[in-house]
């Protein structure tokens, strides 16, 4: 049997989602729980990883096992056994085809940006940026030179050897009192990328770099002209795209 | 000199506000910060305890010391050196007639509930109640019986050898899909009452507990008809009143 799960977790307290030597990730804390529950060792198949703190709304994995149990079941017993920040929302058997990772069409971003005082009640979920007068008009304008597909190796961590050309569909910005939002669709985003070209945006708004220069710095494909990292507090994983046509029926 | 503060902070990592002798709270942060900064042993006199868990936008505090700094500067001085999830978010010199308890008027608190689908990233801020199908109607039916002069002995936690009677000004009712939010404003809150108050309206939203009921538990005086108690996650001190002007213009 392998079954798909929509998963949320408060990214705070954890080092990121994969598994890793050391230290509490999200992925080894569902692979406790399904080994206590099923008496075997379960792998589960992410769409993907997240970072350290960041959190996700909509991330999707899949695992196989022998086990045979409603859909509804295996949502109840895994979430009773799961630790407070991780809950599973949704549970559907799949057939053997469906693979978390490889299925993938897009993926839905938000990254929350707070540009009046700081809260420390929203201080794991808002980027507080520590610069006065960021305008918004220039951080809207520029945001629009990211739309479409084009090659970001500009804005990805790694010395990629990886293909580095992306889509992005769109990148909404909604703005109510002194918190905005960035809604943001694409088909793919490499290591680090969304940090980094909200970065850059928050650049623009503090008028230190130009709609040209964005255009430029796109065109470089080199990461030492966007130096710069967005925390990784601000950004949810909202949703993993499966179909081509619920990408076009943007949530 | 005497200062007045207005302090913010996420109650999810203190055991409350008071210093006791284990553990973190709010207080002995501020008072080492206070410490650290005039190199002299500053005690904090704070409008009210806050239990652990439960948050504050606008608990108020004065302190006395010789140093005679800027308002503002007192403010960056603090906030530089307290943890991230204390903030200060107003500094008032004023004259030694105001104290932060003696001279409370009001205070406003929130307690958020979520009705919905239990969500990781709020659960140190709403409290998903385990039942089914609460109605939000005999909620707000009921809150009314609490607005008013009463004896709230029915509704707090120790056998209180002090006077019970409270006012409590208004108990607004906001819904936003699924997530209501009471504001609550009266002229002083007993520990836990408030937590108490809102276990009840639950209870009458499940239907085990009439609008009769209510009445008749407010008249008896006694907890032992008033039991329950709602999660610390949910309240929020918003504000302080020290001017009964300022009561009459709810926030």
């Amino acid at each position: 049997m392998r079954y798909k799960c929509v998963v949320q977790y408060d990214g705070s307290l954890f080092l990121g989602f994969q598994v890793q030597t050391k230290g509490r990730t999200v992925q080894k804390e569902i692979e406790q729980v399904l080994q206590q529950t099923f008496l075997e060792t379960i792998t589960i198949h992410p769409a993907g990883r997240t970072d350290g703190g960041v959190h996700a709304l909509g991330q999707v994995f899949h695992f196989d096992t022998k086990a045979d149990l409603k859909e509804w079941n295996m949502k109840k017993a895994l979430n009773t056994l799961l630790p407070k920040d991780i809950y599973i929302s949704s549970v559907e058997k799949v057939s053997d085809e469906f693979h978390a990772r490889y299925g993938v069409r897009g993926k839905e971003y938000h990254y929350t940006l707070d540009l009046g005082e700081y809260n420390p009640l929203f201080r794991h979920y808002r980027y507080y940026p520590p610069f006065k007068n960021i305008q918004l008009e220039p951080m809207i304008e520029a945001s629009k030179h990211y739309i479409g597909t084009h090659d970001f190796r500009s804005f990805t961590k790694n010395k990629a050897l990886e293909d580095t050309v992306r889509t992005i569909y769109s990148w909404d910005v909604h703005v109510e009192g002194t918190v905005v939002t960035m809604k943001i669709i694409g088909n793919g985003f490499m290591h680090h990328m969304i940090r980094i070209l909200v970065a850059m945006l928050v650049e623009c708004g503090r008028g230190k770099c130009s709609q040209e220069d964005i255009k430029w710095i796109l065109a470089q494909k080199n990461r030492v002209y966007a130096p710069k990292i967005a925390p990784s507090a601000g950004l949810v994983l909202v949703r993993v795209f499966y179909d081509l046509t619920d990408l076009t029926m943007k949530s």
